[in-house]
């Protein structure tokens, strides 16, 4: 095991260079969503992929597709009967927006005490990067690896990873491994260590409602032609009733009562609502009438508009019937629902309750995802365990997550394997939002649980 | 009568310059919305003062106000037994946004045949502008005007004319007159010449849904929290009902039944749904249950959103659940409603109405104004009437206005005068709307109108 303490040393060793290289890496604005963006996104590849080689990979490879590309990296010196592992993680990062609210500029990171703030330090940038890290670390101390690594660090994760299955099941033959260890994901909290095993599924739509040719005066016009904000706020207004139940038909059609054990699993968790509201500042929970928050959540489907908008949003007032307004809705989803039918039975609903005087646009998406769910006695489960419970003096909970990570399905249909997450930044770091930010003691804990999560995988294989 | 012929004729030889000051004035961006725009108010003020003296006016001042100043100038010359009358306008103009669907620059105004195109040509600066012309002629032919003028151009309509109420007030003795000429307003259309006798009043409120403290993860919140853009639809469509009608309690106390004699006015007017959708680009007309398109215009109150956002609005997606989401309504009155009242109701509506798990935030409006009626037999009516029957060859329509003009009740309410007004914008000109445009001859049929008007008004009063 002295073999192992070395890598740990130089961890050690190299703690504020790995800070320094985060804050490196987090300053490039590499926003998938926007097309302005797309030169960071180059320099961002760009930089990871001088970091796999300055880290004693030989094969480092940019995989275009024909959106953002993939950096790939492998080391494949373990001998074939040693473990492989595929480990993943995203380079891209989601629009700052709202700017106004971030307190230092989402691409100047900051350290402020034991937390480094700026856009993509906890989603993805951080868990991804200190997976080179440990990389660097064992080959310049031992120069070699415990078993072999393909890294597959996509840039179009924010955006529903669209061309990730195309370039997936192009390079199947290249990606085989034993499973997947993911850098992206999330732990419980700071205190408790947790093992993701389900998160829900994604089903997307933009739609946009038209009425008049051009903008109306709302003076002269109103109350004579129908106003599509109306009309949108109608629709939206519909997709819920009263006990907080999505009101689209066929939307709940396979999905499962929550079993005793989930249910169960739930209620001895450390989570109390008042926690919750006080972590989010909600005045109150609410959602789907029956169900607790955690179980809402993780096992429970849901309707999102993430964003609406038409007519005058300016300063002062103007006074106008607009002729367009506009909403971005997004469906989670749990096993037995499919992206596409719950896509279209939304569609339809939305075009049957659409009122007279308008018209309807919906944009599909390509933001699509299942539902997953990992085996209790997945190797790498069982792995992650042990090393986590060594780690933080306690075994990991089980935990669900809500939020969704389109490559699971990507990996489980086109590769057939399992994701194991085992991610080091924690649910309340404000990912997706302003002031982002992550716990730089947690880069140090993940260099540590990767590099002795590694040793591990390969001592097993070897026993 | 050969004298008013001169000042026609003036007119006529100065059409080309006539028409390149109106270029002039449109191209100073006198936003009066937005705070960034104030030195072009500044500019577009002094620009009006300085045609004002050079139309031979030499009492000519700034009159400031908290917001905005005004734009004063007279001509007491005619003596005290002529007629004095209080013309009144507005150099500023409406926010050109949506500024991608101009199809020429808003602020860079362009003659494309028999018209003129650019932000404010028709609403105000080109019929206030007509009437300093009218006085250039009058005084560079005759020298001397047929009455007593006071010019009233304020640069706060297109925000609710916040600060005129306190003006007009302040300066009282001096505004005396015998009744106001509107040069802002509209007309029928570019064939029928017609008299405005109604206009509907004004109530405005902006708000805001907080819900969480700060922008959640729509994945791993969704579903538990409640989302401020689903309680804002909420709101704003149960604020009318399946027949149109506005569910606000006690917002249609006072409301009189349109009267037989102005259902059948509207009734043989020469209008059409068919021509008003073509006009429009809606695909139905909508609305109150019971009234036709031009009753629900001229004599129903109705609630329309000017405005609504939040969450994400860029390219791409972004899955949050948004703190905040936001509204700006206004309400257009008839006559019995007041505008304080009807805010009041709405507020008081609105917060019983609130979801829990979200916080409402009204913000008040000093936008409002209560519906106006001029009587039938008052002589700016029986002048303007004469007037237009001559210049178009048939008697103007009696006409209602959608639209509110504060400034209708400021004259009545503090300086007890009744207001005519003589427009020659016409309703279809895209005021408030991308690719506003002005037409070329009303610019020169008005400056003929107010020089015959203002001829005859002080004829008669020598008769």
């Amino acid at each position: 095991m002295s073999s192992l303490a070395d890598v740990l040393a130089r961890l050690d060793e190299r703690a504020d260079a790995s800070l320094a290289e985060l804050m490196a890496f987090a300053s490039i604005p590499s926003v998938s969503a926007q097309p302005g963006h797309t030169p960071d996104m180059h320099r961002a590849a760009q930089w990871l992929s001088e970091r796999l080689k300055r880290a004693g990979l030989k094969t480092v490879e940019l995989w275009p597709t024909a959106g953002h590309a993939a950096v790939y990296g492998e080391y494949l010196d373990a001998g074939e009967d040693a473990p492989t592992l595929l480990v993943y993680g995203h380079y891209d990062v989601q629009p700052p927006d709202p700017l106004e609210k971030w307190q230092t500029p989402p691409f100047t990171p900051t350290v402020k005490g034991e937390r480094i703030y700026g856009r993509g330090v906890s989603d993805d940038k951080g868990p991804l990067l200190l997976t080179v890290q440990v990389v660097d670390a064992y080959l310049s101390t031992l120069g070699r690896l415990p078993l072999n690594l393909k890294f597959l660090f996509e840039g179009e994760e924010e955006i529903g990873s669209a061309h990730l299955n195309e370039l997936v099941a192009q390079n199947a033959e290249r990606l085989k491994a034993d499973f997947v260890l993911s850098a992206d994901g999330g732990m419980w909290s700071a205190e408790t260590p947790s093992l993701t095993v389900s998160a829900r599924g994604l089903a997307a739509l933009e739609l946009t409602v038209r009425g008049p040719a051009k903008d109306l005066h709302s003076g002269r016009h109103g109350g004579s032609v129908h106003n599509p904000l109306h009309a949108l706020s109608a629709l939206i207004a519909g997709l819920h009733d009263g006990s907080g139940r999505v009101t689209v038909p066929g939307f709940y059609d396979g999905v499962s009562e929550l079993t005793p054990q989930q249910r169960d699993g739930i209620q001895h968790l450390p989570f109390t609502d008042e926690a919750y509201l006080a972590q989010t500042g909600a005045s109150a929970v609410y959602g789907e009438e029956g169900y607790s928050t955690l179980e809402r959540q993780w096992h429970r489907p849901t309707l999102e508009i993430n964003g609406m908008w038409g007519g005058y949003t300016g300063e002062g007032s103007k006074t106008v019937l607009p002729s367009e307004a506009h909403a971005k809705i997004t469906c989670r989803l749990v096993p037995g629902q499919e992206p596409e039918r719950v896509a279209q039975l939304l569609r339809t609903h939305l075009e049957a309750n659409l009122p007279p005087g308008v018209t309807l646009e919906l944009h599909p998406s390509e933001h699509g995802a299942r539902a997953y769910h990992l085996p209790e006695d997945h190797p790498g489960a069982v792995v992650a365990r042990e090393v986590l419970a060594g780690l933080y003096g306690k075994p990991p909970l089980d935990v669900g997550m809500g939020g969704s990570i389109p490559v699971l399905e990507t990996f489980q249909s086109v590769l057939g394997l399992d994701t194991v997450f085992f991610s080091f930044a924690v649910g309340d770091e404000d990912i997706h939002a302003p002031n982002e930010f992550f716990r730089v003691p947690r880069l140090y804990e993940g260099q540590n649980a990767w590099a002795q999560f590694w040793w591990t995988l390969g001592e097993k294989k070897n026993e």
